[in-house]
């Protein structure tokens, strides 16, 4: 076999090149031209929706919030007098559902990152959520604002990341009854793509509101025709959503902002120990929640979360990114088309470090959410260690494998050009295309250029150090930190979010939870 | 967001527990139950295989042995007088490749180790041709005996590698004329799953078949029946096939062993600079080899290979596992199903190092194949650097992604039990199902056991040395190596095959190409 590369060929063209800046995609929309890729049939995926319509029937699920299960009572469903148990008519879930907007189209900052969910559209979010940052210096600290901010300040620079890393890591540093007002305002000022509003407690929510319409220099009639902000509910996995999410659903739903209603369903924990059982009581819970947020204002925008993975069972130790999360996600994207609603998945692994499992993990995560027609992909750039962590490093490797699959999702152009007879011709037997006219025309936008990967041979590459990928990434995202450039924003914008945190703090935030 | 997989959850559990030994799947037959991805329509595999048509028969293609040309001027092909030129009539080309089958069986040492190419098989194959090997402990050497033969002990030991690891590495401690001689004997002595014959010239490959036949314990009529060798013939791109490869062609297809014939169009370099017209290249020297080898032979066992990516047009630099390769890898499989012939491809990268960039350029070329509907995924494990480095790690990092893939490719059962509407009623809201009884009746083989995968968390995995995947690998490739049982070989055998390779190594071998 001599099928490996030119060994002599590279390295002298690459020797004396001057190391090139920060490169990357330009700024597009995504969408995914390809059918989607559906593991189940169309009578299967009946059967989980039929389990799943006996689960809310029979069993119900239990509503925390009194406000939120008068709601429900008043809209026909079944509410047990003392408890919290309500059951759903199938009926009454599956006319809520269809007030849901099948597309969404999301307002930024800046109009040109305004975002479309559903149909064959992809958008690339960052990490959500963790406690601890890492990175190659200082290796897993408690996450603080100014980790916070790099974060955003990297979903800001880098075009395939379409939403503000805006959640990316906890800033432990800032007390928890003012954390939400300084995380918006840091968010709001660094990027101009969508960001993420806390909805964990209707005051929480509420501020996030206030200063999500200050922002957009709106008024509140204007500002609820378009959603300026996304947030997540998760269900309280099984069968139950808590106070905080309600309240702060309630409070989301009314302005309809986006919903990303996501049941957290570990199977063998949360969830049953099957993969198709996990789906179903995940299904049960997506459209209840669905169905809620149409009851509290009908055509409220929201996306179907699939967050269905499992536990190792020998440890209890949960796992993302393994073949079951793909599977599961398919079929989440499945049941989110029977239903006609956009669909959100995520980009996981359950490594301890930006290294080779981090990769392939999320590397299935990733190809099972573009095949599925995954509509918002969360968590896109920078998790690790199943959500605990967010990694700098990480960050950039996923941006280069998000834009890898950018590149792949862009159809081949076949024509006579493209077909290239005539430089077949040309060259004949034996010759190289290096010089050919057709490859001059043609050489400069002819491939993939990429962020991250290093193709010089091994001689180069090991005289330059022999920095390995996530070393590289440490460099490249520092390079991007450098080269940031805050986006403008209206100073009497700045000024009047600035008083409204002022304002908020002074009144001592939120209370504890 | 609180999507944090439970912190507090796992330590406990895995901290007194006892480093598992190795853990594989089972060795079974794979196949893709879901419908091939395709990226191009058929119209527009229409147009690439009319472009291709016009290559062969205005342009023609170079065979440089005399011998090749004379069978092709008997065929009906148009051959210069007094060059290597030949044209090829369409309708010739075709009618020869018609009467490639469109299923193979081949026949390993072990029948259990028998495989099927076609249909919706998929095989995985090891690395093979690098004239280097790596590890963690010695880093980057030339390939010696020793090194080779620990890879295809690794191959051997992994169910996952359904070939030989038989061309893993070049053995350069090995004089060449004989080099093939002490492969042939390593690799049957050592494996029982179908390996690689030599093919490059009539004497390597000659000494091939009578160790191959040796083996096998057959007569050469019987040995011929069904292929217990696959070798792999490289066009030398652009629209030429050597003396060497044409030579080696001959001799296999005489005895119907299994040629993939694989065009190498890098496109920018061998190829056109665009995908399409490199994929156009590709399929017209394909049919021309399979077109040459079934009029040697008629139902010669043939895979189509597609073997097209794309240099880096800055620096000259070979690029694999791109999105290019992707789609071309995609197209590819597009056109051998349309001319009802196996496919192969392969698992590449550019990377330097068993790092991040290896497994992701790895990711997609992978998903690439078995989207596609690859039939034998050659370099499937321990590929490195675009080919001129095997890496002990690298294998173990591959075969724990292909181990994920192979149980992605399991359809999810949906039953009544799996659904689980019982064990989620018996739970209800709030509850776990750790303790179920549909838990326990499940759990032991309900998910995905990783080889390499650590889902300890982050403070177990720190005590226990902070091991990245990298480092994992090389402990579980050692204890493979460790664990490793010879499969048998029936003495009689061994000592013809033996005397058979004294003899020919007496004789001196093959002269020096």
């Amino acid at each position: 076999m001599n099928e490996a590369r030119p060994a002599g060929r590279r390295s002298s063209r690459v020797r004396g090149r001057k190391k090139a800046a920060f490169v990357q995609l330009p700024r597009r929309r995504l969408t995914n031209p390809y059918p989607p890729m559906e593991i189940v049939s169309a009578d299967q995926i009946e059967e989980i929706h039929q389990a799943s319509m006996q689960v809310l029937e029979e069993i119900g699920m239990n509503f925390l919030l009194p406000e939120a299960r008068e709601i429900l009572r008043q809209a026909g469903a079944e509410v047990e007098n003392d408890g919290p148990r309500v059951r759903f008519d199938r009926a009454l879930v599956q006319e809520a559902v269809a007030q849901a907007p099948s597309l969404v189209r999301t307002r930024a900052r800046n109009p040109e990152n305004d975002l479309t969910f559903g149909a064959n559209h992809i958008n690339f979010g960052a990490v959500g959520g963790p406690p601890n940052f890492s990175d190659l210096d200082r290796g897993r600290r408690p996450g603080t604002l100014e980790d916070l901010s790099n974060f955003i300040r990297l979903s800001q620079s880098l075009n395939i990341c379409h939403l503000a890393a805006s959640g990316a890591v906890e800033p432990l540093d800032i007390p928890p009854n003012v954390r939400h007002l300084e995380v918006g305002l840091v968010a709001t000022r660094l990027s101009d793509k969508l960001r993420f509003g806390f909805a964990l407690g209707g005051a929480r929510a509420r501020d996030h509101l206030e200063m999500g319409r200050i922002a957009s220099g709106l008024t509140w009639e204007e500002y609820s025709e378009q959603p300026g902000l996304y947030t997540v509910i998760n269900a309280n996995s099984p069968l139950q959503y808590d106070i905080p999410m309600l309240e702060g659903m309630i409070e989301m739903a009314r302005r309809k902002q986006l919903l990303v209603i996501t049941p957290f369903t570990l199977a063998g924990a949360m969830a049953p120990v099957t993969m198709p059982g996990a789906v179903v009581q995940q299904n049960a819970e997506a459209l209840a929640g669905i169905a809620f947020a149409q009851l509290v204002m009908p055509g409220t925008p929201v996306v179907y979360g699939g967050f269905t993975s499992n536990v190792d069972m020998k440890s209890g130790a949960p796992a993302f990114g393994t073949p079951e999360y793909a599977q599961a996600t398919l079929i989440g994207a499945q049941l989110a088309r029977r239903y006609r609603v956009p669909f959100r998945a995520s980009n996981v692994n359950a490594s301890n470090a930006p290294d080779g499992q981090s990769v392939y993990e999320s590397a299935m995560s990733i190809w099972a959410c573009v095949l599925g027609h995954t509509h918002f992909v969360m968590h896109g750039l920078g998790w690790l260690e199943g959500g605990l962590c967010a990694s700098f490093e990480k960050f950039i490797l996923d941006a280069e494998m998000l834009q890898m699959m950018a590149e792949f999702l862009k159809p081949p152009e076949i024509d006579a050009g493209s077909l290239a007879l005539e430089a077949i011709r040309d060259v004949g037997p034996g010759g190289h295309f290096f010089s050919t006219p057709h490859t001059l025309e043609r050489y400069e936008h002819a491939f993939y250029a990429p962020l991250l990967s290093d193709w010089r041979n091994f001689e180069t590459w090991s005289e330059d150090g022999s920095l390995d990928a996530t070393q590289r990434a440490n460099r490249i995202w520092k390079q991007i930190l450098a080269d940031y450039e805050r986006p403008p924003l209206d100073p009497a914008i700045d000024e009047e979010l600035q008083a409204f945190v002022d304002r908020r703090t002074a009144e001592g935030g939120v209370s504890a939870d």
